[in-house]
């Protein structure tokens, strides 16, 4: 508990330090202040409108954890639940103060701005680490320790679990609805620039930057965190290993360390305003993982542990950085250039030449995640491959601080269109955000790698609390367990995209409406109603985030009724792999298909303003809900059902509730 | 071998009188002869140059066969390539023979041409079965008997799998090439209208209807008629059940004499010509559906069977038929209208709401085959398994027949066109046009169910062959390999795609290069050079097609050398959950697409010319490839994968050769 809670006081001390310099960061023009006013006004009024929604949820799933296993599991569901909102709400906070203050740093330098963009970040980064540490060292202070409490943990994973999916759902509608409502009327069909104020949806859509890469990817990986190391001491305390138990604390003690020197590393990078952004970026990665190598050795030499644990560790951590160097060639190397020269055939040569390629895509993390379950299962049994996943999350705080430095600068560059910046801001700002664009590109493959690993490290939690030792493929129950697990993320996928669609409508008939209705809107005389916009976003992305919310709590749940024990293992696996596949397939499209515009707008095939160019803005269109709405869900999702199972099944078993097909047998 | 011989013999009489009975319709139009003429010649040069090109492969594997197991295991793999070659170019020849003569008959009656074109289909589907009867037994009948042939017959099987992957892939690059480069130049930049004899490549897609859909689904279906019969004798077989194996002989014969009762049922009532053509085809499935249930149900009460294996069988043939009519109904019904609706913003929601569509399409299907299996096992174990898939397949001769109608139809009308028939003649074949549509959409719902049965069935044979008693998905390598395994559909799915867009794009510049430098063309005064095109097509399928097939071949193999025999179990099984889901998704998202562009020029949205009309003609040019090249491929890599396992796994043990997981354990 004492490296949990100092490793968390070191981070909260920091972000308070952060956030105190970042709010400190003089904002001299006014205009800038507004926006960035109207941009945080409607983040907190959606979290908010958010956070109402998932409420009442909680409050049922906390009542049925309490009846189903006692006040201790519900009091850990409901802290997950409120760490896991605390820190999206925090992060989302400062990223909205700090958005308006990176444009004003740009008139200085690029590094002046990438200090404090990445200063934002890093508060988020440190939150959600800090918050994972402080959440479970309570639950085992209050429970008698990490190893009486362990399986309480997995019901504050449950809550950090449950938030985030509303989390991820909800932004990602709100963000891509309010993104290609913006487009299609606004740059298609008004024929106005990417964040021109006069476009009604675009204070929408710099809010849905925010609820959704940085309030949805915080909480996305804040389950990961939390599951990662859940998983890890469950399987550690299954098997009585004291060592393995103190290994693992330590590893994650050792990681937040890393992660925080390397932030500081960074920062002190950035401010020096010597080196390309990107360049800081590669120096503070190759930083933090030979740090945590090092670290995370000298952890394991001093407990005396096994060297496979740090075999599986490293195996992990690397697997992570490793997938995030595969997303960055599909959506930026030469595949990209292949779609921007196949848009130049028209849209339907660059829709399947984007499908294509993220089809491809999909095989070498498949492969990687393969290789270091294998290594790690060889190393250290099931045990390793939850230490796979702690080993890749261990750093998180840094990872997730460059991830979430990237929303801050795409709205800095917004900001700096509205509110008439000279033109060098914006070339700052711009070249901030593209690099913005490679680590978001980067994270998202991480963050799917990291979801697949933590989903298998608890359903390896899983088989060892309801007592599965094998899992039998060609037990019928379970093939057919795995066919529907495998297709529920098609399901899932094709519920989140129609939402999308269907708000996106919305908001498509309501900026035409303005163009039409509010005279001199068009020609910068009128402003246009910014709030009827965040409501259509806001609306349907609480109405549309329950259904596909319940079908991962309910899909393990029927599960076991029709199939039993095998039956929910084999929904679980069929599941993982599937919604792996799916989630690579989707973030690469999108991400391919988005690069390709980019790329083409740069002058490439065409240019701005050709046919190519026409084809991979529909492209681009065509992956936006997929890459940041479909495909993160599905992250969640994968996680969700496996905890759900870890904590509902046994019970189930307990109380010797029917399983259909079993009666059936009879 | 005699029920075998027997029902055979009785097919193969109907297949030569069917012959001669359609050659004999009379052909008045001299340019319909001549252009059906330009369409056989150009689809004998493609079968001819395919098989050419697969000839040297049948060879090497044949010597690696005939090393690794002997003689025997050769001769039936030739054996099985042959049969299905025969099959397809049958098949092929009197297709592309009745074409024209279903046009000619369409002067008289809808029945009149309706009994031309289905009674075409019908030498097809009986071909396929009679060979599959004919050939199983000659190896029964050369090696011992069923009982001692059994393991032999993999290697038949083998041999058609292998040929069907070739015809598949090729075919289906060589179909969507040839109509997507008509299209875009044709339909799109000349504005002249679909099967227009002034457009270069129109001979080439009529020639790709033929060499896709008739003797490519026809080597599918063969291959799964095959496999799911071996798989059923193999494990009757090992299980040392002689009334396995007489069941599944009996029940084989008795599908065969109940497929053909429909097929002479369906041409009576066409030639009455008093109900409409759909419905004709309704009836028909019906009584096959009734007559097959009656005559199974017969032979497992006269052979005193277990009544587990009449329901195995049975459920398999009902969720055949189930999985038909959801694909009917993704491909056909309500989701088409949304789709059409959605083409009113634009071609980014016209391709969301379809690949949104075709994710929900992959559920159902996938909870039936789960369920089918569930059932089979508990009626009758693994073999039951087999069983189901037999039960699928039993009636292929009608449901064969039904599927190889359509391609004739849609023959047929273009010839109407391009020999300029009266407008109700093709107002007639259009008719049956559009029925064949929905028998293809449906054909292939049931050709992916069959081909994930079958795939299931020759699993459960491998597994006993290699002596697995469990696969349990916990073991790390049954992991990773399911991992890699799942991915497999996704790779090979980028491959073939990749391969149509290339070939599309040479196309595309061969015809607008005959419209430029042919003068008088576009006017109609000089004739466009079709063999150009149709090289173009054979070429590049050709050439294309072997990297794929290699792809399914080596697979398995190097998974064995690599994660040894359980490894290959979870290879198999991740490559045939995800294959299934990946192609339901692709056949369905091809099928919306195409309905919700046919729906808009029937008026619908805008109808023809519109903002939503343009959006849904790129939404079918989308999907053209993924429904007709690559989502029928994945059909064949499924089944080919998981027969070379069948075979060469229990060798690679038997001899010991060494797999490297278990070296780095020592």
């Amino acid at each position: 508990m004492a490296v949990f809670f100092g490793a968390a006081a070191l981070l909260l001390l920091s972000v308070l330090v952060t956030s105190q310099w970042v709010m400190g960061v003089k904002l001299e023009s006014d205009r800038a202040r507004e926006i960035s006013g109207y941009i945080k006004r409607g983040a907190q009024a959606f979290l908010r409108a958010e956070y109402r929604t998932i409420l009442p949820w909680t409050a049922v799933l906390f009542l049925i954890l309490t009846w189903l296993i006692g006040y201790a599991a519900g009091i850990a569901f409901a802290l997950g639940a409120l760490f896991s909102i605390g820190a999206g709400f925090i992060g989302m906070q400062i990223a909205t103060s700090s958005n308006a203050r990176t444009t004003e740093a740009a008139r200085k330098s690029a590094g002046a701005a990438l200090l404090v963009a990445f200063s934002a970040g890093s508060v988020m980064g440190m939150t959600v680490v800090a918050f994972g540490l402080v959440g479970l060292g309570l639950v085992a202070f209050a429970f008698g320790g990490f190893k009486s409490a362990a399986s309480i943990m997995s019901s504050f994973s449950l809550g950090a679990s449950f938030v985030a999916l509303f989390a991820r759902v909800g932004g990602g509608i709100y963000t891509k609805a309010a993104d290609v409502g913006a487009d299609l009327v606004g740059k298609i069909e008004a024929n106005i620039p990417e964040d021109d104020p006069r476009n009604p949806a675009v204070i929408a859509d710099n809010v849905g930057d925010n609820v959704g890469d940085v309030a949805g990817m915080g909480a996305d990986l804040y389950e990961s965190y939390v599951g990662s190391i859940v998983a890890a001491i469950l399987l550690a305390v299954a098997g009585n290993s004291e060592l393995g138990l103190n290994f693992t604390l330590w590893t994650v003690g050792v990681g937040a360390l890393a992660g925080w020197l390397a932030i500081i590393l960074v920062r002190f990078l950035s401010a020096a305003n010597r080196m390309d952004p990107a360049n800081v970026f590669r120096t503070g990665s190759l930083f933090v993982t030979a740090t945590a190598v090092l670290l995370i050795s000298a952890v394991g030499y001093l407990l005396k542990a096994p060297l496979g644990f740090v075999v599986a560790t490293v195996g992990g951590m690397i697997v992570g950085i490793a997938v995030g160097f595969i997303t960055d060639y599909y959506t930026m190397g030469k595949p990209v250039k292949e779609i921007a020269k196949a848009s130049q055939t028209g849209t339907a040569t660059n829709i399947l030449s984007g499908m294509a390629t993220a089809m491809e895509s999909t095989f070498l993390p498949v492969l990687l995640v393969g290789l270091a379950t294998i290594v790690a299962y060889w190393s250290a049994g099931l045990f390793g491959i939850a230490l796979a996943g702690v080993g890749m999350l261990s750093t998180l705080a840094f990872s997730l601080s460059v991830d979430a430095y990237g929303p801050v600068a795409d709205n800095a560059g917004g900001i700096a269109e509205m509110a008439h910046f000279p033109h060098e801001v914006r070339g700052v700002t711009d070249t901030l955000d593209a690099l913005g664009n490679t680590t978001a590109a980067m994270g998202k493959g991480f963050a799917i790698a990291s979801a697949a690993l933590t989903a298998l490290a608890l359903f390896a939690a899983f088989k060892s609390a309801v007592g599965l030792t094998v899992l039998d493929v060609t037990d019928p129950k379970v093939l057919a367990g795995m066919m529907v697990g495998a297709s529920a993320p098609f399901l899932f996928s094709s519920v989140v995209i129609n939402a999308v669609s269907r708000t996106a409508f919305a908001m498509v008939l309501e900026v035409r409406r303005q163009f039409k209705e509010i005279p001199g809107l068009l020609s910068g005389q009128a402003v246009a109603d910014y709030d009827a916009c965040i409501s259509i976003s806001t609306v349907h992305a609480l109405r549309n985030m329950v259904a596909p919310a319940l079908l991962a709590l309910i899909v393990p749940v029927v599960s076991y009724f029709v199939l039993g024990t095998a039956g929910v293992g084999g929904v679980l696996i069929g599941q993982t792999v599937s919604g792996f596949l799916l989630a690579v397939f989707m973030a690469n499209a999108g991400g391919a298909w988005d690069n390709a515009k980019k790329l083409i707008e740069s002058g490439f095939a065409g240019g701005k303003g050709s046919e190519a160019h026409r084809a991979a803005v529909i492209g681009d269109t065509v992956g936006d809900p997929l890459k940041d709405t479909a495909g993160p869900s599905i992250n969640i999702l994968m996680k969700l059902s496996t905890v759900v199972s870890l904590i509902l099944i046994p019970i189930f078993v307990r109380m010797g509730l029917p399983v259909l097909m079993n009666l059936l047998a009879k």
